[in-house]
C-alpha cells in the first residue's frame, strides 16, 4: 500500500524516488529529513568517506505547504561531489565482492563507474522515504532505535530497555556501549592504517509497534522485515527475537509465557521478538542485521577484467573503512517503510 | 511472475493452492510430488507427530495429460486425520509462543482449533508448489540440497562439496553427518521423554543456479530468499554465504577473489554465497535458516485465556518434538519458488 | 487489497477460487450466494443452455460459523454436467471467434474441450467472489442494479431513477422495460429457430457508492471498472456516464453544474457518471457494457484445424442463443469486486 | 513487468517518472522522444492552448551512452510556463466536471491551482514512457497508428488499411480524412469564438502485434488496454474490434471465419479486433476511445465553492478548445506500454 520507487546511480546527476500511498495532510518536516540524512552521512565519522554530500532533498510533487496532498511525493537528491576519475583505473575490471561481475552477467554491460545502481549512494532515497514513513507512524509513537552492536568482532553490551534515540545518536559511532565504542574506534583507526575494512552488526529495537501488523502466511511481518533488511547493500544475515539462538533452546525455555496485568496481556520473556505467527503483538520488536566488510579496501587484490585477463588492483579514492555506523539509519528507514506499509494494510481491513 | 496463492486451515476439509504463471508443456510428475511430500511427512521419523496424512494431491485444473496447459494449477490436499477433540481443552486459551494471541489481536476472533491458518499443515501447499517450481528449473539442472545442520545445539560438520540429494534423503534425520545425526537422534528421544521440544538449523546448498537472477535494489535474490524463508512457520533467522560470520571479518579476508580458467570466471572463495549485488553469479548458492523449538511441548505452562484469566495448561495430543528434519523440504520448496520466479523475470528481459 | 485468484476449466472436476484481503467477522450468507448464482444460471431462461448445474459452493477455508476469520476464503464449485462427447467432433478444430486459435498460439497446445479456461463456466467464481464483495459493501448500502438494456438491436427504455433490485430480477430476461423485453424474447426464439445467436448490452447503475474511491492517475475508478468489465468473456466495449455520447457534446452542454442543498453538494446532471478525475463523487455510478453474439451458433461455418486444413463445422450441443441476461450478475459481481477493493484502499489511507 | 511510476503536478517544478523493467542495451533516441512529445504539444494546432512548453526530457538515471543499462530510467520534464495567477480567481471553487470536488472529497484538501495531479500536464510522462515502450517493440516492427476519428459529431471516414504513420502526422488535426478534418477545423474555430469546447474520438490501429499477448482471465489484452485508455484524463469509453456494434449483430454475421493461406492462418473479417479470448492473434489490433469535451470552457458557469456557497465563474486563461488531436499520441503511448508489458510477460514463459 505504501510504495517506494527509486532511481539514480552513483555517477549520475541525481538520485531520487517516488513515494506513493501516503495519506493527505501529513506534515513533512524538512529538518527531520535532514537530521536523518545527516545520520547516514555524518560530517566527522571515523572510518567514513570524506565525500562531502550535503544531501539536500528537492521535493518535486505531492506537497502543499509542507503537507502531503495525497499525490505521489517525487524527490531528487543531487549527486554533487562525484569524481569519475577515481574509477578510471578500474575501467572494465571486476572488483572482488562488488556487484560488477554479477551486473555484467545480468545486463551484458559493465556497470557505470562507482558501481552504478549497486552503490551505497542508493540508500539516500531509502532514508528520505523511511523518514517519511516514520512521520506516518508518529501518531502511534513508534520509536525506532537502531544502534551499532558489533564491529569487527567487538560486541557491544547494551541494556535495550534503557535505550533512547538521543543516547544512540550522541554515542560515539552510534554504539551505546561506551567501552565497546572506544575499542571499535581504535580498531577502525588501526584497520584504516592497514588499508583494510571492517564489517559489523546493527541491532534494532522498535517500541510501540501497533498490534496486528503482518499477514499470517507469506507476508509475515518478520518476512517483510527480512526482505527489507537483506535488500540493503552488504547485509548478509537477519534474525529477530532470539534469532539463531532459538535453534539451541528447548521449547520449555524458549516459550514466552503470557500473563495479564491491569487488563493487559504481556509476556514474561520476548524470545518471539514482538511477533507471533507473523503478526505483531505489541511487544518490543527487535532484530539484528549483519553487514559484511566494505569490499573496497586499499590492499592489493587479484582479479580479472571483463575479458577474463588477470589483473592486480589497488583501490584508492575515498572509501569507508566501516559503513556500519552509517547503516543504522538505513536499517531504521527500511523497518519504518515496512511497518508503515503494514499499518496501511491493517487499516484497510478495519470494518 | 510465478505466483502461489494458498488457503486452508488445519481443521478444515482441505488445504490447497493455485499456481499461476507456469509455461505450458511442463510435465508434472505425481511421483516426484509424492516423494517430496513424503519428505515433509515421513512415515517413521523420530520425534515427529504420528498423525497419518497420506497427503494426496488432487489437481483441479491446469493439466492435460499431466502437462501444464498454461492455465493456473488449482490443487487441494484433503485433511484426513484431524482430531478437533485434541484441542477442546485449549478452547479460548492463548498457547504460549503460538499465534493464538496475535491472531486474536489482529482479527478479533480466537483462531480455530489447531491454529487455523497458522499451522504447519499450511506448508503442504508450499511443498506441492515448490516441487512444481523444481520441475520448472529442471532444464537448468538446478540442484536443491537442504539438510539438517543442527538440532538443539548439536552441529553437523558437512563438506558441502560432496553433498548429493541421495546422501541427504538417506541420512538419519536428513543430516548427512552420521555422528551428529546419531547424537541428534538420541537428544530427540531424551527430549521426547522429557515432554520437551527442540529447535535447529537447516542449511541449503543450491547448485547450477542460472546467472543473473535477482534485481539490483529491492528485489535482490537474497532479499526474496530471506522473505521466503522467514515466511516459513518457526523460522527465526536467515543468513547467506558467510552470513553473520562476515561481521567479524576484514575486507581483505572476506573478498572473493576472481580468477579465470578455461575462459570461465570463478572465485577462489564463496563468502558471497553465490550472490553479488543481489544477483546470482553462478557460484553455489548457500544459506542457513534457524528454527525455534516447537512451542507445543508437553510440560505444564502458565498462560491466560482470552479474558486474561491465568490458566495452567499441559498440551497433549500428537506434536513433533522437532520439526527441523521435516522442514528441509519446505526450505527447498520456498527456495525453488523464489528462483523459478526470478528465472521467469530474467527471461522476460531477454531481448 | 482484495484479491481473487481463480482456477478451473469447463471440462475439469471443479472451478474455484481464493478470495483474500477480507476483514474478519463478515457474515457470508449462503442463500445470498445461491441467489446470485441462480441469476447467472436460471432454471428457465429463454435462449439459455439447458445444462443443469446447481452450482453449489463448497467453502474450504476462511470461515468459522459462516463468518470470515480473516484467512483466505478458498472455494470450489464442482462441474457436474460436463459432456466432453459434445466436443469430440471439434477436436483440433479452431472454432471461429472462440479462443481456440489464440490459446494455441500462446501455449502451443490445443485448448481442452469446452474451451478450457476460456469458457463462460469461469464466471461462476466471479459471481461467488462478487457476492462476497457485495457483502463487504453492505454496510455502505451500496446497491447494484445491472439490467439488460439491449439485445440484438432492441433497446430498452428505462428510467434509471425508479430501478430496484426486485424490478430487475422479476423482469423477463432481466430487462425492466416490459415492451422491449417481449420483443427481445420473441427475437431470441426466432434466432434460436434459425440456429443463430445474439449479442446485447448490459447497463449498470450503482447507488450509494462511497465517495473518494479511485486513484487519481493510473488506477482511476473508471479504469479499474473498464478492466474488470473487459475481462468478462465476450465483452467488446465499456462506457460510463455520457460515454461515447460525450464525444459529440460541447463543454457547456456536458459539464455537470454543482449546487448546494441542505449542506450537501450535488450536480444537476450526471454526465460524469458518478466519477470525476478518477474518483467517486457519491453521485450514481452508471456504465454500459457491450457483449458480442455467442460465437457457438448452429449454422455451418468454414474454418481450419490446427494443421491449417479447411473444414466445415456445425456446432451442436447445448449453447446459449444469448448470454446477456445471464451476464448482468457477472457485471455486478466484477463491479462489486472493484468497488470493494477501492474501499479497502481508501480505508488504508484514513489517518 | 514493465512499470511506470509518475509524479508531478501542473503547478510544481517538474513532472516526471521512473520506468523499470526494461532490457539493457536498448537505444533511447532523444529525437524520437522529442518528436512524440511534439505530437502531444504541437506548436500550432487550432484550438489548442498557447502555453509554450518545449517539454525537454532530462534523464536522471538508467542510461549509458543513450543505451539502457537495465537500471530504472528516472526522468523529469520541467514545468516552465506555469501561471498560477490564471487560477487565483478560482481559489477554493469547484470547477464543474473537473476533479476539484472529487479530490477534495478524497483528500480533504483543495487541489492545487491547475488541478494538481489531475491535469493533462500529467500525460507528458505517459508519452515519454510510451515512446520508450515503442522503442522496446521496434524489433517486432509494431506500428502504432492513432488518429482523430471524430470531433464534435463530425466523423472521419478512413480506410484503415492505407494508414501510415506519416499520413496521420501530416494530416490536419491528425485526422487522415481531409474533408472531415477541414470541417473539424472550422467547427473548432467556430466553437472557440463561442468560448465553448469540444470532445471527440481517437481510433487506434496497431499492426504487427506479436501473437500470444494477454492472459486468459483477468489480464486479458483488451482488459489491460481498456484500463490504460480509461486512465487517460477525459476518456469516457473504450471499444475494440466491432465494439458496441457487436451488440446488434448475429453470431453468424459477427464470427471471424478462419482460413489458411501459404501456411498461415488468417481471418476473413476482423470483428474480434485482433484479440480472441483475451489473447492477441496477430491480426490488426484496433480500438476506439471517446473523449469528453474540455470542461474548462469560457462561458459563464454556476457552481459552488468548498463551503457550498453558490458562485458564478467564467474560466479565462489558456485552455484547449479540443484536446483530441493532442490525445492521439497519448493513446498510442498507453497502448505501447500495455503491449510492451505483455511482451515481457510472454517472454517470461518461453521455456
Amino acid at each position: 500500500m505504501l510504495s517506494l520507487t527509486t532511481f539514480g546511480e552513483s555517477h549520475g546527476p541525481a538520485t531520487g524516488g517516488v513515494i506513493d500511498g501516503l495519506p493527505s495532510g501529513l506534515f513533512i518536516d524538512d529538518a527531520f529529513i535532514r537530521s536523518q540524512l545527516r545520520r547516514r552521512n555524518p560530517e566527522k565519522l571515523p572510518g567514513s568517506t570524506s565525500r562531502d554530500e550535503p544531501d539536500k532533498v528537492q521535493w518535486l510533487s505531492g506537497l502543499l505547504n509542507n503537507k502531503t496532498t495525497g499525490a505521489p511525493l517525487g524527490f531528487i537528491v543531487e549527486n554533487k561531489d562525484f569524481r569519475p576519475q577515481d574509477y578510471a583505473l578500474l575501467k572494465d575490471i571486476f572488483r572482488p565482492s562488488h556487484a560488477d561481475y554479477a551486473v555484467y552477467l545480468k545486463y551484458g554491460v559493465y556497470p557505470m563507474p562507482g558501481g552504478g545502481r549497486a552503490s551505497g549512494r542508493e540508500t539516500v532515497a531509502r532514508v528520505v522515504a523511511g523518514t517519511v514513513a516514520k512521520t506516518l507512524l508518529k501518531k502511534y509513537r513508534v520509536d525506532f532505535l537502531a544502534y551499532v552492536s558489533g564491529i569487527g568482532g567487538i560486541c557491544a553490551r547494551v541494556d535495550q530497555r534503557s535505550l533512547t534515540s538521543g543516547s544512540i545518536q550522541n554515542a560515539l559511532l552510534g554504539c551505546p556501549d561506551p567501552d565497546a565504542a572506544e575499542k571499535m574506534h581504535a580498531l577502525i583507526q588501526k584497520t584504516s592504517a592497514e588499508r583494510d575494512t571492517l564489517g559489523g552488526t546493527v541491532s534494532c529495537v522498535i517500541r510501540n509497534v501497533p498490534t496486528g501488523l503482518g499477514e499470517p502466511v507469506f507476508d509475515k511481518l518478520q518476512a517483510d522485515l527480512a526482505k527489507a533488511m537483506l535488500s540493503i547493500p552488504s547485509v548478509k544475515g537477519f534474525e529477530y527475537g532470539s534469532g539463531f539462538g532459538a535453534a539451541v533452546k528447548k521449547g520449555s525455555e524458549h516459550n514466552d509465557a503470557l500473563f495479564s496485568e491491569n487488563g493487559n496481556i504481556h509476556t514474561r520473556s520476548n524470545n518471539d521478538g514482538g511477533i507471533q505467527g507473523g503478526i505483531s503483538t505489541g511487544n518490543v520488536l527487535c532484530f539484528r542485521v549483519a553487514f559484511k566488510p566494505v569490499p573496497s579496501h586499499g590492499k592489493k587484490q587479484r582479479t580479472v577484467d571483463l575479458r577474463g585477463k588477470p589483473v592486480e588492483i589497488q583501490i584508492s579514492g575515498r572509501h569507508d573503512v566501516c559503513i556500519v555506523p552509517r547503516a543504522a539509519v538505513v536499517v531504521e528507514s527500511m523497518a519504518a517503510l515496512t511497518l508503515a506499509d503494514h499499518v496501511l494494510r491493517f487499516n484497510a481491513r478495519k470494518h
